[in-house]
């Protein structure tokens, strides 16, 4: 089985002071756990092995909902609601745009005023890397070394576009879809493929003249997901809240509660995250093998040529996997 | 650009009588596409070279929905529709766990009666390869071969299971979803993700007795797609109709065809198929991959201790997608 290395005095001492819940060496080591050099890699893995038995015991929940939403200040509310309630609170970010647009969604601290200002709380923006597979591996192991520091309620925040949803969903307990009431009954930017993540949906703004908005875009999707869900006891709730005025937020976390206390008397929750765990090396696995593609020069110039030829039909996909496949080494038959 | 290799005679000889129509080099063809055999595919890859130019012009329809819903008849329906309308229609089949069973969901003609004994159509079960992704590579082969043989509709049948349907929606113009009215106004079977999928959603059954609980059923739906469409032009319509009777078999139609329209109209069409050849090239070269880590024994034998030690959490997963980068030969930095 795993080899079991010897650590490092330095990484050893780190590690005591994360359990100790030293905030200052927490962000040192999520600094390490961000860190794309190669010796630091292998220094972070080496905590994260050493930290490894004293993590799993938060509940992990995921936030995810168009921009425009409210999630920060949502966010801000409900960790507040937690904090005041005695839980300690991290909250991380997925968002692999931050690179471009140089500032993440968690950057602005100030858009979680109470929550930044609240000493069990801990805010961290996410990371920068490059692609969404990198951001999301880094996420997932600040998670672990906040679990290790002490937080009992981890958050993780994801702007609502593309796989970023799938991959925080993947990493968390209970995954929260943050709506907003739009003209009428519609619903703003509701995306679909929303139902495949979502435990729970909650529609923000329920407070003053919004709230018969509110209520009717509640009504209205709770029908559209009895529609969708073959199995109505595990059909997604559907609730109001007010990030504004704190209203429905602790009905929301009871719902969280309820959600993940189900899953775990079930049993399912364990073996839920037994599968994200193994999931997750084999997400990495392909991270690596997609980076051997984009990290090779003669493949990656070779790449342009090949889709065009495939996309003008002139050239089988087929034929171009081969040729693919032999410059990335993987047709040595 | 790729080399444009000769042609060996036999296989210029079979790629003249696919292009002449001829049924049985059709066949041949295609068992020649699904060959395993290494010096098949090669072969293979020739014939499709040779007959890409002459592909692209057929409505290519994908059909999905739950094993009960009358695929089947509903495709014998439809297709002798659109014979007797002057179609030339061929009909193939993603079902990868026609390996298992035994037999494809195809492999018995008598369930399409008439489609089977109709001059204008070819059926053709599904291959039984081992994994999705080689059944689908291999159907996506067929359509093209078939294409060129001059069959200007091809409906691909799909079971309703995991991730089939994904592959049948990218090498299709149009994805059909069939579906049963429940008892009451609910539906069955219906399965969250179908949203993705979906560009027309019809219920069939709309036929004596059922025809109130069919219309039913299409309301609540397309409520609720109304609900989880942020455009509302590109929300898929919802019809009715009866593979018994023919009823809105005609009207289905109809609506695959302004679906298609439209699309052509916009040049979305045009782009949506260079993104799923370009797709498929890279699908292609993630099964070469898989490949390559099934088919390596000293891999396969370690895997099952680094899923263990992950799973039990004494392994951080990326120590573990480490070695497993190592033995597959990704890291040779």
């Amino acid at each position: 089985m795993p080899k079991a290395p010897r650590v490092s005095p330095d990484i050893a001492e780190l590690a005591r002071k994360v359990l100790a819940r030293d905030r200052a060496a927490l962000a040192r080591a999520i600094t390490l756990v961000e860190s794309k050099k190669s010796e630091h890699r292998t220094r972070a893995q080496e905590l994260l092995r050493e930290l490894l038995p004293e993590t799993g015991k938060a509940i992990r929940v995921g936030i995810s909902g168009v921009p425009g939403v409210g999630k920060s200040t949502s966010i801000d509310t409900l960790g507040s609601h937690l904090t005041a309630a005695g839980h300690r609170v991290a909250v991380l970010a997925v968002d692999p745009s931050s690179t471009k647009t140089g500032g993440s969604i968690l950057g602005d601290k100030t858009r979680m005023q109470r929550l930044s200002a609240d000493e069990s709380a801990f805010i961290r923006p996410s990371p920068s890397a490059g692609t969404l597979g990198g951001v999301a591996a880094r996420t997932r192991e600040s998670m672990l070394l906040c679990e290790a520091a002490g937080y009992d309620v981890i958050l993780v925040e994801t702007v609502g576009i593309g796989q970023s949803e799938v991959a925080v969903a993947s990493m968390t307990d209970v995954f929260l879809v943050l709506m907003l009431p739009g003209a009428g009954d519609e619903l703003q930017g509701i995306k679909k493929g929303i139902l495949e993540v979502a435990d729970i949906i909650a529609v923000n703004k329920a407070d003053g003249d919004n709230l018969p908005r509110a209520r009717a875009a509640a009504s209205a999707l709770k029908a559209a997901i009895h529609i969708f869900s073959p199995d109505q006891n595990e059909a997604a709730p559907v609730l109001t809240y007010s990030a504004l005025t704190g209203d429905g937020i602790g009905g929301l976390w009871e719902a969280v509660i309820a959600h993940r206390t189900r899953q775990q008397k079930s049993g399912k929750l364990a073996e839920k995250r037994r599968t994200q765990e193994i999931k997750w090396m084999w997400t990495l696995v392909e991270e690596r093998f997609q980076e051997r593609i984009r990290s090779d020069a003669k493949i990656r110039a070779r790449i342009p040529a090949l889709e065009k030829a495939v996309a003008d039909g002139k050239l089988p996909p087929a034929m171009a996997a081969d040729e693919l496949a032999q410059l990335i080494g993987l047709s040595d038959e």
